[in-house]
């Protein structure tokens, strides 16, 4: 099963389970990847910024993704993070996940690069170290520093034929949907992250879905949902009352800290647990996280 | 009436409003002055990054603010940004203000500083040139790209007296109000910007109010009023209720057209126009406000 | 005189000298631009970065330009720098300096731009206001944060008739006026940047010639004239004789303490003094430069 | 044997030797171990931004090290850079090469450090993995982007007894050596970067020699002995030949092709192969480094 530009629904960005002594936790990766299926995951997305990545080695990143690939079982496309400083790294990390049953790869752009010909050069020299394998540009200029304009995502998706998903994560970003959407000459997938805070726009400007993360993905299928069965209001019910949450969980450097907190409390992983370095929660912080919590149960009944 | 230590509530980051060839729209500003004083704003800050500052000529500057001052008479302190490229140009603007009645001023550190001495001999420096007028630090790393460390500020609070108030809007902030609330030897006012969006969780961290321009200020000013009387609760559930559009208008760059197309539609400024280089919105993002302006609308009914 | 497309030889940036109270020092500023043409200067520039422009207010930014101009007396084109937060300010000051006898201003790009279109749509926007002032574009990566590739001035060229120079400073930047001679459809001038100190390769690239400050613009004036008479190599001795207080000088931050050190020494001002902020030279960074300009001496003697 | 606060000459940033086909070329690998200490090298640095690290794999990092080590033989201590992303695989890599017979690693920060406190924690946190490694902080904010002051330097050797030397590559930084020398309560070694083209001055400011890799180490090695000799300025007669040349090789991006091809031309290394992304020299480019490399011969005749 390879990624392709139908791609749509909600690929969950995973995150990565530690154990309190900080080997990966295997049981509650499997209690994950059952977790995001049941609340109607369409794809998986491992070893993302969100995911921990650069934190683990090698080896452990095989594991990983293994593990993962062994639980899904087929049963849905699960994405593999490739991003690397060089490209002899990005070939080996592709060529291993692949081999083991990945349905492709994402790929943001390295921090340094400036100009539009440098962004599309390097999309076109990743290419030729990845080969036919179908990836996703991760367009996520908060984190990266590199501002893709919408005549260089153009030209990437023209030029190489194996882009068949952009995850986008612009911010402001409802306009660059729109101009896409316009603009492409082939129709890829179009999936958002920002932990889902713009999502009923993002479905009515053009969008195929979320990549991202947010600990209740159930919000973002039934957003998606909604959308598609021409009932967005009630979508955007359900997406206001988990709003103050998501907002929550959108803090930057925050944001691991209480996706892992709210997954624990919901009996999805384990532990909490970073790896060094990661920012954790304060006392004050669980206590925020609780409250809202407590908050949005409410007003989910209240809605019936 | 001199800007201290105690100020408290909300300060409304006041935006510039202009004609639609491009002069400043007077009689609108007198009607913001009313608008944001009735809705229970505690002071006003005009000339802030959000009021289109950098796009006004000296002369107008000086007259945008006369013409606040003379409409605020003296009812709530009226703070200035004077934040420029040298300290000749914030001397002059500072006097003028001072001069014509203004509280005090807010400074942004300029974009190149980067270590903490750096950042700590820019204020020290300014203080020379500004000498005894209160002034307001503007902590928005977002925005300036300087980070401004707990001890960063807690040394610039303890070496300059009259640093009497810290704009607030480093992003995740909680845990930083906590620390310097913790750390700081001497109290100086809190007060909180981010469009208000994390506003219910800064109170209880220890801020004093709120400094932003969110088009309803009263939901801010209920926030505060509720944490102050001790129904928190009740703020939130306020809160919850504006955020879907406290949300939308905090989308950098876009914001300020999404707060002059609401301000406009409420009545407030006559012309949603803004200088240029400015981001307007299309026509898919004003049908976007509006809906959310109609469910605002709507939930606030259910609330009662 | 307007400037044109054929603008070469050396164009001086010109310090901004001031007394050792923080005033312009007119008769410095008089004996400056009598030195710079002796030194056989075929243009000056003011007010850029390294002339400390945005430390001066709107005033005293146009009696200095006045001054120059006054002094200068039409025997050769001056160039302002222009470059400003808002365009208001930017038409505001070109005007006043073209009213009062100047060649053309000079734009860098603000710091926040990034992609190709961002970077092409400012200078667009810039000549509505400037109108059909001549303008040079200021590629200076190292300190604005843009990098401009030879896709976008090969666009800004294109598209705005009165772009008419560029002052390249772009690091590493030979293959750029390689680039530049091949692509543009127009010869604008290239005028190189860097404190000199890859002029004689810039040279051979097919640049106009220099435009930048180097406490020596004898050194500049000679190499270009060298390349010009089919004597580049004699251009090159006097380069390396120059180059170990070239190099000296092109230190980012510094380099403006020791160019007004080596001017003062020179006879040419009579103070080192800068605004605040600004970087002096400590007593081991005097006995740097004074060891530096003995060696040079010595040198020139061998070289005859 | 273990790098110390001793370490003083010239440490040579070797580079990374590449057959045509992208292999690493351990035949050129071997003959540029003998021609750096044939040179007077009295360390080699390994694995650094100049030797194309980030583009090895883990396997291939490993395998290069190893042949540097068993050629070396134990004449000179060898120092392996160690900056990865994350601490497991700076574990990882520190354990392996420490095993194989290095002296230490090199651990640059990463470039979303911004705040004192955030670097100095960072090494805190890199020693609790490395061990009792000794280390060596490297301090290049042009590439890092991190700007490390005199404090954050100064706590970070009086909190971390392993770190033992400053790779010294901030610019301008004169001033920095100076400061520290004055305010380190404890000696360590600070070897200075930038391609050697501070040298003189940055030994008579109190270095201990040069960490860097000018593809003419015996100039550096000239400029230090002759500092140590008391005859300084014989060392800067040498320095100065060679000037054009090393402000030519220390242009950003194109350095390391610049470097490669004089060790080619110099008979070091058999090809002047890189791995991707990395920029080669033009025609033109060749003939510059070549007309330059003619004219420092005759340069040193001249000198005898």
């Amino acid at each position: 099963m390879l990624l392709d530009e139908s791609a749509s629904g909600v690929y969950v960005i995973a995150v990565t389970p530690f154990l309190p002594d900080g080997a990966v936790d295997m049981a509650s990766t499997d209690r994950m990847v059952d977790f995001y299926l049941e609340a109607g995951a369409t794809g998986l997305t491992v070893l993302g910024i969100m995911g921990e990545a650069p934190k683990l080695t090698g080896e452990e990143s095989a594991a990983f993704v293994r593990r993962i690939l062994a639980r899904v079982a087929g049963r849905v496309p699960v994405i593999v993070g490739a991003s690397a400083p060089g490209f002899a790294q990005m070939e080996g990390l592709t060529k291993s996940v692949m081999d083991d049953g990945a349905a492709g790869v994402m790929i943001a752009p390295p921090g340094h690069l400036r100009t539009d010909d440098q962004i599309v050069g390097y999309y076109a020299q990743a290419v030729e170290f990845i080969g036919d394998t179908p990836f996703v540009v991760q367009d996520f200029p908060l984190v990266t520093g590199v501002q893709m304009s919408v005549p260089v995502i153009t030209r990437i998706v023209q030029d190489l034929p194996t882009c068949v998903c952009l995850k986008h994560e612009d911010w402001p970003g409802l306009e660059k949907i729109s101009a896409l959407r316009k603009g492409l000459d082939r129709r890829v997938s179009i999936l958002c992250g920002n932990g889902g805070v713009f999502l009923p726009e993002e479905m009515a400007r053009g969008a195929d879905g979320a990549m991202t993360g947010f600990a209740y993905p159930e919000m973002m299928v039934s957003v998606v949902k909604n959308h598609r069965d021409g009932t967005p209001e009630r979508g955007r019910d359900l997406f206001d009352a988990y709003l103050p949450l998501a907002r929550f969980e959108q803090q930057p450097g925050l944001g691991l800290a209480i996706r892992k907190h709210v997954l624990a409390k919901r009996g999805v992983i384990a532990h909490t647990t970073q790896r060094r370095p990661g920012a954790g929660l304060s006392p004050a912080g669980v206590a925020e996280v609780d409250l809202l919590m407590g908050r949005l149960t409410q007003r989910l009944a209240e809605l019936g």
